[in-house]
């Protein structure tokens, strides 16, 4: 049960769905390729927004760029259409181009007009540095492991060093992927807010756990010095929460937030990048007419949405912290909080 | 009929609306008040989206910086929240503060919740420069105003030199208020767009009618050097499609392509300011649920809504220099386009 | 100095300016009035850039809207030319109307040529409702009290409840004005950051001291139940380190980051505004050449500018809450943080 | 002589620079591989904004998205840096990913600190869908073809069906490459500003050549139905102007009047970019100092490059058309305007 399992911490006042994982929003699945073979400590890491064909079907998304020293593609056809019509894939930075090319093939398999007569589809492929674990010049990540992650998705997954965040650093220790979910009443109707992270950011003996300024403690009984981070983090958030391409806006930029809450300013070096999606509007490619019914909070009613979302983010990044494993890469040992927390 | 009448020119393939005016969209009026007494030439406009209440009963809205040297207020909160929740109401550019201070009054007289327990009202106000032709410094423009102009709207209205179009120029010609609307048919059922703008842009000679290169022509029959312009163009879209923000901003950047049809590269002195709203979706200020039902036009079938918007904005701004009569004020006379057409 | 002296905090790692304020940046003065009588607990605070004539020689600036509730007016222009042209004048909501004039008048007396040859004016004025406490639909402020302000501006000022702070509530305490700064050295010379804040956001029992839980604990020696604040935050930020427009924007995102810190998660109801200056480069009115000198900081050298920001900010909306009196207003009494602390 | 030459038309009062190419542009390069065999129909255009290590010695840039039906990649590290790191590919939307490898690799090939000590490499990758020619499911461009077309640029280079403009079709003639160039007058200095595009936009009939409608008039003489184009067009514009980025973004709006003046009104199912870029300030990787000089063109004197980006495009667009020769693939054979003017 993600953070809550591990440290028996609950960021904010909220309750947990029944996995506290992004995949408590009914649908979504996750899938993780660990690349971890001599030099090569890295991966890709699969979020599916729901279990059919995702460029029949797209989901209304937005995105938001907290700090733009990144390099995610297709968000500007997200933000011109306020869809997402794939999986969304996660890599290192140097791998997008491969990424990219697997995540269009596989669009291709599942849609033979893609290319002849439906135009052509937007691949959404996000990227953090793994360069400080990951020989990142060898480029080890292949279109097989991308369509194997694209292939095994599931509700259940592993959070920290795996998959896209096998080879990631955060705040000086070990990082990768974290989740958290929430659970909210509307209208005497439950719904839920789910978030998964790449974490790869943050400065040195910065770190705050729920406000506790852990970093600068754990720094104090560290002997050795930890190497400058220059990360970047990856912030999804999925929801069945009926909103509109503006309201996941607004919803994005409480993922940073919760970003901020984890000790980091946004640092000039990192990619920050939040993208949303609802599963409650769909948006057909084959449309049976021009005007079509959806569903919509009214803004006045979106502070749950708001807060829910900065703690699941906030959460997301701890327990990718929490549950990353020691690991020895490129230049030396980056070291799991787990060691550090407690003592 | 708007531009139609006068010079039997319609601009595009499309289909006018039973006035050719902005008025056209069910529910929408526009009042004047023109102040033209010794120095003073200049006035207020007023849109009201429909005739109910605004603040109960928003609309939803986006706009468009298209050059963004302009005083517009109000529009930080269209974006944040994606609604306008007063009338549009139109000035020169120093009568902002008392246009908004006007309104407010106006909607504290219709809502007074405003202020104690609903929280503030966000006044929409757009200006242009008239100082070519009135005393802008004079600030001629008073509270009353705006309330006779509130208060007095109607489907009818005129075009050219009249309410806060009375001190505009446009492209070396008198400019101010100009109107047109067209209808499209979705699912079968027929919806109107409409346009207003507040004309006060543009370069000497480089008007284009229709594509015509008429400001180059014209500049061979005139004697006396015109002055250069400094201007401005608020550019008002209204329909009853039922579209959302995201939808209503790219609605907004289409003004931008009738507008660069009429011979402008969108100078940098100009505040050339887009904002659309739509009818067919309300938000309500005292909301019953959380979430409510919406409509939506698929983007897939929104290119119509784009032609119409171009055409429309393009026939408004060529209807405001057909309408605006030659006009003598602080700098000399600006004369109407209408003096050299045919010629 | 600020919250240094009366608390023994220190935000973050940096060292403060001479006053801790955002006067510490050479040339910035700040000036207030206050308007508190009968029912009006209200004021104007300005900020001024430099002492010279702010229209001739402006300075470079950018915004950031961190939740857009809002209704500052003047952001648009600021954002397309990137310059600031006159005081910044902040008030309540309600009374930017007032205050917009005050200010177009205050810039035409120093300057003739507005509105004849030199085109108009931007007035930039910042608001947030302080109806809790103030009859806000009382619009007690004059045009004469934002002349006051303007022509009373000064190296020392006050922070609290005084000027445009005098009914600001936040987070449930006292809110209003509070200022912050923070001294860099860039290739051996020193540089300062400053941010002052008109605080009134926040909701309940969420305050965060530095990290710690105060908003939580303070609530349970509290008998009565406290109103929920529907606020909005200013958040200005000066420098003299040589930034650009894109620049001076990651730098308004920074202060969402010490915002955030404090305990808000930006919630819908509030304006949260930021808006950065320096007072390194000047854009002349009347300009002598085409293209002008200009310095910058490479961005890989930022991230001090960055966390002293962030830092700047949070200990500036700590002050306001500490330097703010216990206020008894409209709908009641609001106490003033210091009542709580080390209780 | 671009345009000029061919049809004796010049857009605008502006004068050309010698090519009338972007190549103009002291230092700017262009190189083409063009993939034709069998059912490939596509290629690869590369923009080199300097002669040296684009990685080092980054130039200053801005981007803006007229529609945002595209995939282009890179961008959202341009808007928040400011700069361009690479040489520009151009290529079909389906080989992104290849083109990003291969751009990634050619920079660590001249780079060894990319992914070691450096950070990674920001690849910015354009692209219009070319699948009405080719069969861009096949995926017929490689690597080599990207590294080809990257070691082969120069200043001299052609136009139209070449390059990554091969397969294109353009308001249903061929379409491609296209370029102009322009050259002013700062302050007695001349600076040139240069536009490329890759044009395969619009609809059916609505060609407009200098504001005459041609694309009606042709559509008189053409017997068969022409299909409906779902393009997209990438606008580059070079200048030595020394411009900042926010004046860099105010210029590549501008390139969207050039684009309506051609006779589109930016459709649902287009991807317009533009993206400009200066010579004139240079940001180094390696910084001697924190704080650089740097040139900056005061915005009141802008116009012109306003004006003259304009017409670049406007041209550059019509020399597309000009240049592109009548191609025959996937679904028929797309004719060359040429065939039509002058009948």
């Amino acid at each position: 049960m993600g953070l809550y399992k591990e440290l028996n911490i609950t960021i904010g006042k909220g309750k947990h769905g029944k996995r506290n994982l992004i995949t408590d929003v009914p649908g979504v699945t996750v899938g993780h390729v660990t690349v971890q073979d001599g030099p090569a400590h890295t991966g890709v890491t699969v979020i599916k927004p729901h279990g059919g064909n995702m460029f029949r079907d797209k989901v209304i998304a937005a995105s938001a760029v907290i700090n733009g020293f990144g390099k995610t593609m297709g968000l500007v056809q997200v933000e011109e259409l306020g869809t997402i019509e794939t999986p969304i894939v996660m890599t290192n930075t140097l791998s997008i181009g491969t990424a990219s090319t697997a995540l269009i093939k596989y669009m291709m398999q599942q849609n033979d007009d893609i290319g002849t007569t439906a135009g052509t589809v937007n691949p959404l492929v996000c990227e953090c540095n793994d360069g400080n674990l990951n020989d990142i010049r060898g480029l080890y990540v292949t279109e097989d492991h991308v369509f194997e992650a694209l292939n095994n998705t599931s509700e259940d997954f592993e959070e920290g060093a795996v998959g896209a965040g096998t080879g990631m650093c955060c705040l000086s220790f070990k990082g990768g992927i974290g989740s958290s979910s929430r659970v909210i009443e509307l209208d005497g109707k439950e719904y839920t807010i789910g978030a998964l992270v790449l974490s790869n950011f943050g400065n040195h003996c910065s770190l705050r756990v729920d406000g506790a300024k852990e970093g600068e403690r754990i720094q104090k009984i560290r002997n050795a010095e930890e190497k400058e981070d220059k990360g970047s983090i990856i912030m999804l958030i999925a929801t069945d929460v009926p909103l509109n391409e503006r309201q996941l806006k607004r919803v994005c930029r409480r993922a940073g937030v919760g970003l901020a809450r984890t000790g980091t300013y946004y640092g000039n070096g990192s990619g920050d990048i939040a993208i949303a999606f609802t599963t409650a509007n769909r948006i057909p490619q084959d449309r049976k007419t021009a005007v079509i019914d959806t569903k919509m909070l009214v803004d006045s009613a979106i502070d749950p949405v708001f807060e829910m979302t900065a703690d699941a983010v906030e959460e997301a990044i701890l327990s990718s912290l929490v549950h990353a494993k020691t690991t020895t890469g490129r230049t030396g040992t980056v070291h799991s909080l787990m060691e550090y927390l407690g003592k």
